[in-house]
């Protein structure tokens, strides 16, 4: 059970941005930029180092969505989500995406766990300033998003199917669109 | 050094948003929202929980400017700052402060460590559900605010003075309207 009393049949953060659709409003534009927006890293690229670093977090809602939008981004390949979470340096992904994935664990533990060794091996994979930028700061945002997830103690159900289909919605429209769903319309823009 | 080129002369967090003014935007919301907008905590209890958590996350940089924020909103009281940054169990602080101190600390640690007792807790010495959800955005928040400026290695200049100066002005201008000095005005407004 929640922590504190939030609206019933939003699982996750959806019932918490519902609670207060104030703060739900930069929430949702933030993680809209940081993976749905133009980037030289594609949204499937930026869904993995979420999806990675919500499994680092131990956050069942976080990774299972957003494993289910970097799936849909990546033409439904489920294995290669599992693959990332759980052993990225043996998954068929770029070096720089793989470069960027060191850091951004490093990020999960701690800011100042980043070392400038990583930093150089991603720009030598081929990693811009921006993508570094960016990829530090989606794990920064991710420690934000599962703490806030599960420090409320929110629902979390078990159905794959329930964030597959989501998953594949938000791939397409994005999150400030998907959000129109549950928050007030001035809002949800 | 940092670990990108970032804009000289612009320390901690604002050399970083300087350089992504697109991200800067929401992010600045946020903090504005949570720590300066309306609310039954006063800004100076909201800076402390700002204060309190990124001292456990050793953020430099963050931990002085909100202590200073925090210090400016309570009648400059330095030495309060202090006590709950290090000892808030003993500090002259309110019951339900305190208490959500406790839920603060327990979100820095994982949101998963956010204990029943620490919440009915809290809301035994008057906290609503509103200052507890808060209260866990807050903490959660700034574990993504302090990754994000240790982890691009952002320059934290050692001078109090500039960090207490830019917290009066923080505390009474709030976050967006100062934001104006570094950022593009369609990205402050």
């Amino acid at each position: 059970m929640a922590h504190i009393q939030l609206p019933e049949g939003l699982p996750g953060i959806r019932g918490a941005m519902a609670f207060r659709p104030e703060t739900a409003k930069p929430l949702n534009e933030l993680v809209e930029i940081l993976l749905h927006g133009p980037n030289s890293l594609t949204p499937g690229e930026r869904e993995l180092i979420a999806t990675y670093v919500s499994t680092q977090n131990d956050c069942y809602y976080c990774q299972t969505i957003h494993g289910a939008i970097a799936a849909a981004s990546l033409g439904d390949d489920e294995a290669l989500v599992q693959k990332v979470k759980f052993d990225f340096q043996n998954a068929s992904i770029s070096d720089k995406l793989e470069a960027l994935l060191v850091i951004a664990g490093q990020v999960q533990k701690g800011g100042k766990n980043v070392t400038s060794d990583a930093v150089a091996d991603a720009r030598t994979a081929g990693a811009t300033d921006m993508e570094i930028h960016d990829t530090v700061l989606i794990a920064a945002a991710f420690c934000m998003y599962n703490r806030y997830v599960d420090g409320l103690g929110t629902a979390q159900p078990r159905d794959e199917a329930m964030y597959r289909e989501r998953g594949k919605w938000i791939a397409r429209d994005g999150y400030v669109s998907v959000s129109k769903e549950y928050l007030p319309a001035d809002v949800s823009r």
